[in-house]
């Protein structure tokens, strides 16, 4: 009955706050789930971190709710990313009313470049003393990431985005991405406007109302994101999206957090807004909206877990998103 | 009479706060200078953003005082870091009292790799569609940058030092940065923590008093110390060292700013501190732990240039740095 869901709860709070999202996801919709092992524990077990079978269900399936893996987490998350065609990572930072945060008029979406640059995944070991490291870039890549955004801000009502680089030091890999990038902002009417990486780094602090939606590279997407949620008050509440062509992998940007795990006492926010995100790519846009606003509610005036300064659980917060949907 | 430094004001307001921080290298002490071109100007007469008798003077020299350079400055700087064989990047981040910062509470030197990482220069156009970049890491640079760390937290008085990397996904290159450095903090008994180039992002802006010393990769330090500048309150206020094995080159973390070049209204605080960084490198510790606690006096409760919200010029701020002396 449905669409079908892959659910990969993983390591840690994973097992936690999955569970949590996918009460929320029967709540509204008719799914069917596939629960499916990636991690360290499924690790333990086998010896694999990624099991071919959860590969291949994710590879299948239109999208896939995935937790959080502990040592294991590059060996899982990024092969899934490939196996659902991911070409961007779609990371919302914000922060919300009521909830202590650094700059709380934090606002920014990263777009994330989520197939090369220093992923690429090509080492070599040349030497006793010398590794190198090839960063790929390509043109079809970065236009297929910067097509996204143009229709990314359209959605978004927003004025245009800022494109992050360091071509002034990675003249031709670089350059190759704010080109390529800046050139389909024109052809589409969208304006871009460009900005060094390390510039943005400083920017972003003394004012993150400057930005609104921003595309990077890989690795800059990746700390720059982790930089904002520091802006927003940590990790707890950033949602992700792993979007392909086809097929989408959902995921909070938290990790196990193996200090809280087991006791019931994990936020499932991130990833309730996860599944929020999973909702509108499976086409359910008032679903989507109206989760995001009733987990707002909640953040605002309801009961909140611990690393939010109350005594919630995981259950009471997930039942109160539910009352008010 | 007495040691030499060379001077390079570049553009912008790098001509104003050269002459400043030199006024208060003469107040000091006993140096002859010798005044060098380089940037945007420069370029413009002749052709060269960096001409040959520059590099040469700055390669023979014990110590270059440098300002800020405009487009060109990717063109000046990693040619003259290279002059003077810098093998480190040390960037202080502090906020100071009375001045309006994000967390005021940091304290953080970054220890930044100078010659490698993407930073090698080595870049391919493979095709129409794609180009590479190779990011070079060596046992060598990683123990030479791990080894000056050593002494940098001993002479500190610090407890030790936290490594940044991002061996989970680099795990050949970054892997060869974090072991090599890991070990030689080992060998020596200085304490070493690692942490995620991503989770640091995090962690620095939630609670910056969780780091003092930091040792990072080239852009990683490139970032990551620009990130810290954002929670201090802005570039206005960073100095910073690029240290080879007899040479130095000192400079301001800030650029030209062409907003305000001309008017004489340049706050010199960054580049007077870079000074004091040259004293000390030239073993005039006592003077430059003078300089700074001038320039920190001046900045509580002093004289102060628009950028802090005050109406002093760049001579007048000068000025009250050096009556403190
Ligand atoms: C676990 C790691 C490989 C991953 C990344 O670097 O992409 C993580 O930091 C993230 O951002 O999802
Ligand atoms: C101008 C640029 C090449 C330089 C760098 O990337 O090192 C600058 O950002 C810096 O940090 O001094």
């Amino acid at each position: 009955s449905g669409e079908e869901i892959i659910v990969v709860p993983g390591d840690g709070i994973g097992t936690e706050v999955v569970p949590a999202a996918r009460r929320m996801l029967e709540h509204v919709g008719e799914f069917s789930f596939v629960e499916a092992d990636a991690g360290d524990a499924v690790k333990a077990e086998t010896g694999e971190a990624l099991p071919e079978e959860t590969y291949d269900l994710v590879a299948a399936a239109d999208a896939t709710l995935f937790g959080a893996a502990g040592e294991t987490a590059a060996d899982v998350i990024l092969p899934l990313r490939e196996a659902v065609d991911s070409f961007v990572n779609v990371r919302p930072a914000r922060a919300y009313p009521g909830v202590d945060a650094v700059r709380p008029e934090t606002d920014v979406v990263f777009l994330r470049e989520n197939t090369e640059g220093v992923y690429s995944g090509h080492e070599d070991r040349l030497s006793d003393d010398l590794s190198t490291l090839t960063r790929v870039i390509t043109t079809s890549a970065s236009e297929r990431l910067a097509e996204f955004a143009c229709e990314f801000v359209a959605d978004r009502d927003a004025d245009g985005f800022h494109v992050v680089h360091k071509a002034n030091v990675m003249r031709e890999t670089d350059g190759r991405f704010r080109e390529a990038v800046l050139r389909v902002a024109e052809e589409r009417g969208v304006d871009a406007d460009e900005v060094l990486m390390d510039a943005f780094a400083t920017h972003v602090c003394l004012d993150p109302t400057r930005f609104d939606t921003v595309v990077c590279p890989n690795l800059a997407g990746d700390v720059l994101s982790d930089l904002a949620a520091g802006l927003v008050g940590g990790l707890g509440l950033l949602p992700s999206a792993n979007i392909g062509p086809e097929r989408g992998l959902f995921e909070p940007v938290h990790g196990t957090a193996p200090d809280i795990a087991g006791e019931g006492v994990a936020n499932p926010a991130a990833a309730i807004l996860s599944a929020a995100m999973l909702l509108e790519f499976l086409g359910h846009e008032e679903d989507g909206a109206d989760v995001r606003a009733a987990v707002e509610d909640v953040l605002s005036d309801g009961p909140r877990t611990p690393d939010l300064g109350g005594d919630a659980g995981t259950d009471e917060v997930t039942d109160a998103v539910l009352d008010r949907l």
